[in-house]
């Protein structure tokens, strides 16, 4: 049996009682420690919480996942996830590989990025397609993400953008070499994601004027460490949230599409303004 | 002090260690018991689990929520939530009038139909606008959400449409004479809303062909009590998922948009076939 377990967005204590309990009786504990980091603990602590052990999981280990799906044919095996278990696609395919070796397997739910936005007041409704916002570097600099926001602003909607978490990647001489070697983690931050967007925009106004509507003036929200005690949330237009220092990660971007009144005074409330 | 506390989506212990502790040392619990149902549990059971009483909040009460505002000046107030606490605006509108009345208040996330859509295998990346589906009856047949699945689909994307939920309605009589009297709860089954989706495509078809997209093979998948034990998933085209029994609400349904690999392998493991 495979247990895929949430375990919320900070602490240790952001766990369900009905997940604490199957981790209790399980038999063995893996932790998936590369899409995402959880704030607020560290691994000696939730050891500590459970009275187990935690086995990490890196990319290649939770890629492969073979050991993990044997093992969960005659033992009760739980895997920890940060946040909630399905916002990956990795899990999804985990249990893939469960339904076609005949293991069992159970989701347990928490919260995520994607419940947590609605701190800023903004209605889940009013949501279009989630987009993920890939940090750019000297060789790469997509931009698919760019057209997804517009198709939701021309509707309306607002956008959730999730933004670049690269944690044990390996440089392109690790990878050639085959070396156990990672970089450090790399989070991108509100303010680049921003950076980005007004360049995307900047060469549509030349080749695809109609969809160059993201500017200084757009209005947005920057969400920083959501969940945490520290969360940070502040509303503004792009200009203003550019240079805002939203300090240590996770941050998340929302794009304003229409704001319906009670979302007009929510965002007001998290103006810039309340902050200088 | 208002702490609205997220329950999750069955039995007492779907809530967090975190936000159980909260209610433990609150002064006083209020409960919403007209925006959702909890499955797996009652009042008198979470009563003896938080060896505290529960305060019901109803329609009314909920949307004045004066007396729980004042309370919360003074006091540590808990107003529990089923799901997560921010899918309602019912919720964020109280949040405003803690903001108004300088009532400091804190959010407790937990999953909700939104994290839970996941178990059926689609990512969450490729769902658009949410949508609500509202039940028809004799005098109102509205269609405004018909016209939001469409722009989905349009775009690839998948739709989660949330059924429509009756839960102290009052009849046109009661509300004249203003009888405390109420109408038993109404739940939006996924075999109606699907009937309703084909009666509006069928309109559409004179009108607005191109807009006509929703037919007896548009696939889609039915959700039944999901994060219960009981749950029940099952794919199908329209009119496979049109008289299939799905049993006990709450009920969802998701009109399918572009499948990718591992999607379809969902689709397919949650198929009707499976079920005969």
């Amino acid at each position: 049996m495979l247990y895929l377990i949430g375990l919320g967005l900070s602490g240790v204590d952001d766990i369900t009682i009905k997940s604490y309990e199957i981790i209790k009786d399980c038999d063995k504990i893996y932790m998936d420690i590369y899409t995402s980091i959880l704030i607020g603990t560290d691994k000696k602590t939730l050891e500590l919480y459970y009275e187990k052990p935690i086995n990490y999981l890196n990319r290649e280990l939770l890629e492969e996942s073979d050991d993990l799906i044997k093992e969960a044919l005659s033992l009760k095996i739980c895997l920890l996830i940060i946040g909630d278990p399905l916002s990956a696609t990795t899990h999804s395919e985990i249990i893939l590989r469960c339904i076609d070796n005949n293991v069992k397997y159970k989701v347990l739910h928490n919260s995520s990025i994607i419940t947590a936005v609605g701190d800023c007041g903004l209605q889940i409704y009013k949501f279009g397609e989630i987009v993920s916002i890939v940090a750019w570097d000297e060789f790469c600099k997509p931009a698919s993400f760019y057209d997804k926001i517009i198709a939701n602003m021309k509707r309306g909607l607002h956008t959730l953008c999730l933004l670049d978490i690269k944690i044990q990647e390996k440089s392109i001489e690790n990878i050639i070499k085959n070396r156990p070697i990672y970089e450090p983690p790399y989070f991108l931050t509100i303010n680049k994601a921003i950076y980005q967007l007004l360049e995307i925009s900047k060469s549509k106004l030349k080749e695809d004027p109609d969809n160059a509507l993201i500017n200084l003036s757009t209005k947005g929200f920057g969400l920083a460490r959501m969940g945490n005690d520290n969360q940070k949330i502040v509303s503004g237009k792009m200009e203003e949230l550019l240079n805002f220092q939203f300090g240590l990660p996770l941050h998340s971007l929302v794009i304003v599409g229409e704001l319906h009144d009670v979302e007009q005074k929510f965002y007001e409330y998290f103006s810039m303004l309340n902050y200088i």
